[in-house]
């Protein structure tokens, strides 16, 4: 745990979160900045700043369930065609939290048009799209709901 | 193996690679359109087009190669700060090559100006930057070597 990190923070209960999943080693939340809606954060609850420096079996469990919230959001309400996995690892390839996560990232035909209104608004006015906990809580609970089967 | 796949041919030999490792179960070259020099591309050898489609060992394989990958890279001639860990699950996601693949991508200060350079080309000419296999042979055998220590 590290006090300064807000990963650590949510983790800890000391911040809100919307919960997909959750065991002793893994919390999976609901990004409050989504390039789509379902966009998921797979977090080690070991707090490590780099992909290699994170145990090899944690490292392997991350990317699996990562793939398993990926099938779960398809198969939920929220539904999605296809999805991006991604780790930034480091400032230079964009990692804006400095505690390792993958994003899983669902992506439908219509998300496209969405997504470009979201970059013209932020590009134009200055800001970006934070969803409420209320809905990221629903989108959560279907996942969470679909999730059980895989 | 799928006979229109050009992974498939490239594993199989049919086209050119620069060769970074191989065994049984993947494949990682470089990537003749890189975003950034030392831009890989981790294959598992068998056909899959999605990512749930490939068994689970040769997954946790495909992305535990990635890591020890990009630390090689980190430890080559060709060096580099950070990275991204991309898999691209679908033309919605932007997947080019409809057959499992994971990038890695390395960052230094310096490529950010170079990309820039490289999207304001690809925009004003419509020409993609594609590498000669002389230089990315290099670059292969400057990560493969350095791949043995990991």
């Amino acid at each position: 745990m590290n006090n300064r990190c807000v990963f650590c923070d949510i983790i800890a209960g000391r911040e809100p979160k919307s919960v997909v999943f959750e065991d002793q080693q893994c919390l999976v939340i609901l990004d409050i900045f989504p390039m789509s809606p379902g966009h998921c954060l797979i977090i080690p609850k070991q707090h490590h700043v780099r992909v290699h420096q994170v145990p090899k079996a944690i490292r392997a469990r991350l990317f699996e369930i990562g793939v398993q919230v990926r099938c779960a959001i398809t198969a939920s309400a929220l539904g999605c065609d296809d999805a991006n996995f991604i780790i930034n690892d480091g400032q230079y390839a964009n990692q804006e939290v400095p505690h390792v996560h993958l994003h899983v990232i669902p992506w439908r035909k219509r998300d496209h048009a969405r997504l470009l209104r979201s970059m013209l608004r932020k590009a134009l006015l200055g800001r970006v799209r934070k969803v409420d906990y209320a809905t990221l809580d629903e989108q959560a609970a279907a996942i969470r709901s679909a999730l059980q089967q895989f």
